[in-house]
């Protein structure tokens, strides 16, 4: 049986550094009110169910975060500004184009006598000066908060922070949970204290997280334009699944996919209707990535939305 | 009970790519037997265990990945060429000492009316300049092979593989598995092929995976100088396991720390004796790092074993 998220909050303590992200949650939220700015709140990555209470073995969810990353650049172009609630180490937005050893290898060492200089290879700069522009525009500019967890329970309590400050935000605010939440968890109180011995197989007793989307749409911020994901392995349980939720959660969209297909089609599965999103050959080999054309259509139902038209 | 190491490799099918990087291994290991050039396999970063056949979730251990990548970089400063085996998108050597976002923030553009420059800022140059200079270095000398794996069994297939490559380097050879390793695993033919219900509890059925340390030092590497790492969270039982694990595998070196001292503290277990390493004050002030001193530890003793008086 899945226990009472109160519960779950009143067995896992919050995570270090929790008061710190409040703060900047709390100003992020309140400078962008000023402006009526629309904020979109992006979770992404998988979270972690520890097995220990000294971890070393932990269950992990399989999320790079790219859907994220992608989608909290493509949100920032749509004039939003994002809090991007993201697993540490997973992929983040802009640096997602080029991976650690490639951006070593684009730099050049100049020495001259009294001189060290580095900089970007010129064949480099054309792919690099446009994603740095954005970088740097977002920053100075404020419009991208990075808040990171590891484990489900850090997770918890940041997105439950995050509805906190975004509750004021009204229907202005958009939460977009593309993280890969755990199903089950380990309770604290059937956690082995040391690491398990691994002489011998250990029972690992599971017990089912709380769907948080309960008290996000009853409670937390129930003016808000509340998006979730369904990921599924099974074609032909996708769009049952999805419209259950819908029903059962009582939120505006669920976007649905399939594992295997994840990068090229995905599913809106709403009230009463559901159409798919499928990116075409020639799309496909101009590189145009399907979360621009998912994040485009979600901010049309959220205008919707605002304007009470949804 | 574990399953033996044989039929694990016949139940467990090869991982993508896998030819490619046996060809990577053959020609780094060829051109620097040709040298008579000592070659380390650093392997770094946890394995996962998936639980299901289309992964969605699998279970972790914790590493980032930091001890094998610093002491990839200070085996290189010892003239060691270098297979540093990794989990994919764990911490690797020279990146490690910057994040991604930081990346960022060090650049500059320049724009005049003819061209688009980027440049690292002044201020970065400073701690940029010498791990680019020992990146490019060895990227020109061929000094550092990179090849990654996810899964367990991906681990499995490449470790052999070097092994395979590495028998030919005789002594020269030194084997220092840092990487975390699954104890269990869940067999093939006990996975579910779809992603777990997450409307009830599954049952995981874990099996422990082989010991590879049996046929790495009984056939695979006989005269290879062989360190392996245990990480442990309960104090009192870290020297015995060390020892143990010296009688029953018959290598080397065991380098035992505990989780929540291991950057400052390791114990050296050899058959029947140990010593432990452990930062100054001092030390850790200056920014030392205890990779820096096993590393020297660890070659010391490799020298000696090449000469015959280990």
């Amino acid at each position: 049986m899945a226990s009472h998220w109160e519960e779950f909050y009143s067995t896992n303590p919050q995570p270090v550094n929790f008061e710190n992200n409040c703060t900047l949650l709390k100003n992020f939220c309140e400078s962008h009110k000023k402006n009526n700015q629309r904020i979109v709140l992006v979770t992404s990555g998988g979270t972690t169910v520890p097995l220990e209470h000294n971890t070393v073995r932990f269950v992990d969810n399989f999320s790079g975060g790219l859907r994220g990353a992608a989608s909290a650049e493509y949100f920032l172009d749509q004039g939003y500004s994002v809090i991007f609630l993201h697993r540490f180490n997973s992929i983040i937005p802009f640096t997602r184009h080029f991976n650690h050893l490639k951006m070593l290898d684009m730099l050049v060492l100049q020495k001259n006598e009294k001189n060290v200089s580095i900089s970007i290879k010129p064949d480099s700069v054309d792919m690099l000066a446009p994603i740095l522009v954005k970088y740097q525009r977002a920053q100075e500019d404020n419009k991208m908060l990075y808040i990171n967890f590891t484990t489900l329970s850090d997770y918890f309590w940041l997105l439950r922070a995050c509805c906190e400050y975004l509750k004021d935000i009204g229907a202005n605010a958009l939460l977009y949970l593309a993280a890969a939440v755990s199903d089950f968890f380990v309770p604290s109180s059937q956690m082995a204290t040391h690491k398990l011995p691994s002489d011998g197989v250990p029972e690992i007793h599971l017990q089912l997280v709380p769907k948080l989307l309960v008290p996000i749409v009853s409670l937390w911020v129930p003016h808000a334009f509340v998006v979730s994901f369904k990921l599924e392995t099974d074609e032909s349980v996708l769009i049952s699944k999805a419209t259950g939720a819908i029903k059962k959660y009582k939120h505006k969209l669920v976007i649905g996919n399939m594992l295997h297909t994840r990068r090229t089609r995905v599913v809106f599965v709403t009230e009463g209707s559901n159409y798919e999103i499928k990116l075409t050959e020639e799309q496909i080999s101009n590189g145009v990535e399907i979360e621009n054309i998912i994040v485009k259509n979600v901010v049309s139902v959220h205008t919707k939305f605002i304007e009470g038209t949804f």
